[in-house]
């Protein structure tokens, strides 16, 4: 089978699509033949060698969809329509960016589509970060308000859309005053130009403050963030866009409200509702969600797909299809 | 009137105890007759200039237990039993360091009980902090597992009383082996030895965690009190026994474990029930709960009573009963 091998920690020339033996079944794990997979922003650090604990060579991608080739313990017939996430995959297995795929049979999630591949295979990541991060760590309900910092994100713009359809009231930032009309075509109720403190400008809409933040720049404006709380309000740090994982002065009383939370959320498959990622596929089906797709690469230009990325040219989801 | 006055920023000595009027009754606020209060450990902070905001001379006292000399507002009649609580009281303007005190009508809380005045002194303090921390902060719930970091503090004892008392199961730490039967002698159901990292031994007893964390230590086994959590699990940091405010590296994706949960109280008078505190000291008329009182000081003593505070040597809450 044809894959894409990241040889060596490195630039996206490390990685070199060719001829590997087809993986062997075993007893637990399930083959699926790949139709298509998202790239992901943690594959760069893996790739450069940061991913504490991965060896090369690899077959990296943390997530695929495509179809049942063989799976020994019958859960599943051969044909049919899986994703597969997270759970090590690509990292200390080999992952989505091949052919075929053999993973573990608790990361598989069927569903059931007439959606082209290439949308489908813009699904499973997403939507894990998004449900996982909405539904899981805020535990958003209708008549809440959401603010959401990185709104321009396509995490951002999927979870506006998502806490809309549940009936949240949603603010949303960006840096780019061009792009308030995107937000607000995109379902947000208010826009705030983000300059790196955006407290004040928020508590003149929301005297109290927000009950929910989704947090997707990280560390750099975390702090602000706590401060746009109403009591008891929780804020979720899901994304470092803003690229610093690590703070080097933090004060919990002081830097967080009383009452107030502070969570985070790292994808993890074994949170995931298989009937949620159903739902949410239908919703995409129906119209309902839109999906901010950018482009589409074949398996041979993996390594052009992670420049792209790495260029921070996307606007959108990046997806290789096979 | 006699009051403990802390003339500037200092050691123990500043404070002089002395004759000054009685304060003028004003609208919206009541004038009580301090019978006893509690000491506490953030007045000595103010006491050495590090309230902001804070200028001397000043009465300190951040709570009072006494009766109603007059209330304009008629809320409550002369002679009933109240207390006093936070609000700025003490700080801002003066305290319960002395024979009256005149605060604002919403810090006042009315009681009624047998117990003696030195007993009533020590609970609002101790009551609003361990109340506010399981039931706003931690929401405690029966049935789930609790653990207090910094067990044998006043504020631990109490905490983990309260707790049992709900139901749940609690796991108390102390650095002291010599304390264990104490902690068990206080409803304990499980001691852990801390030596500063204790979710190993933590998790032999509760392999995937606790629900709720009460952090008495601070900033200084924060990190180690979330990795003792289970999923979704909650800590909560009240205490800075550890004396650090300030963590000089802190990863919120690393640190808390995803999907888990940073909160913080500190204690505001707005966020406490009536009820609760009724019903708090109720339960110590009954002895279904023990405060764990040192020693009592009189007003004149108040510069002596700090200095004990100071040199660590309290065992319990320090009264003083006028």
């Amino acid at each position: 089978m044809k894959a894409a091998i990241t040889t060596k920690a490195g630039a996206p020339e490390v990685i070199i699509v060719q001829e590997v033996p087809k993986p062997e079944v075993k007893p637990g794990w399930v083959l699926i033949k790949v139709k298509a997979f998202g790239l992901n922003r943690s594959e760069l650090f893996t790739r450069r060698g940061d991913s504490p604990g991965v060896q090369f060579p690899r077959i990296q991608g943390i997530e695929c969809v495509g179809i049942i080739e063989h799976d020994p313990s019958n859960t599943y017939r051969q044909g049919q329509q899986v994703a597969a996430i997270m759970g090590d995959m690509g990292r200390m297995f080999d992952g989505g960016y091949a052919e075929y795929s053999l993973v573990p049979l608790e990361i598989v999630f069927p569903f059931h589509s007439t959606l082209p591949w290439d949308t489908l295979g813009a699904i499973p990541e997403m939507f894990q970060t998004v449900s996982g991060s909405l539904n899981q760590a805020l535990e958003i309900q209708s008549g809440e308000t959401l603010l959401i910092r990185g709104g321009t994100s396509s995490i951002g713009m999927l979870a506006c859309q998502l806490a809309k359809a549940k009936g949240l009231t949603v603010v949303s930032t960006t840096r780019n005053p061009a792009k308030t009309q995107s937000l607000i075509d995109n379902g947000a109720d208010h826009v705030i130009i983000d300059n790196g403190s955006i407290k004040d400008q928020l508590r003149v809409i929301f005297p109290e403050g927000v009950n929910k933040v989704l947090e997707l720049i990280g560390t750099r404006t975390l702090k602000d963030s706590l401060q746009c709380i109403s009591l008891k309000g929780t804020v979720c740090m899901t994304g470092i866009l803003g690229n610093e994982w690590t703070m080097n002065e933090f004060t919990p009383m002081g830097d967080i409200p009383s009452l107030g939370r502070l969570t985070v959320y790292m994808g993890e498959s074994k949170n995931l509702s298989k009937e949620l990622l159903q739902e949410f596929i239908d919703e995409i089906e129906k119209g309902t969600i839109q999906l901010n797709i950018d482009i589409v690469f074949t398996l041979e230009e993996v390594p052009k797909a992670h420049q792209y990325m790495e260029d921070n040219k996307a606007k959108g989801k990046v997806v290789v299809k096979i």
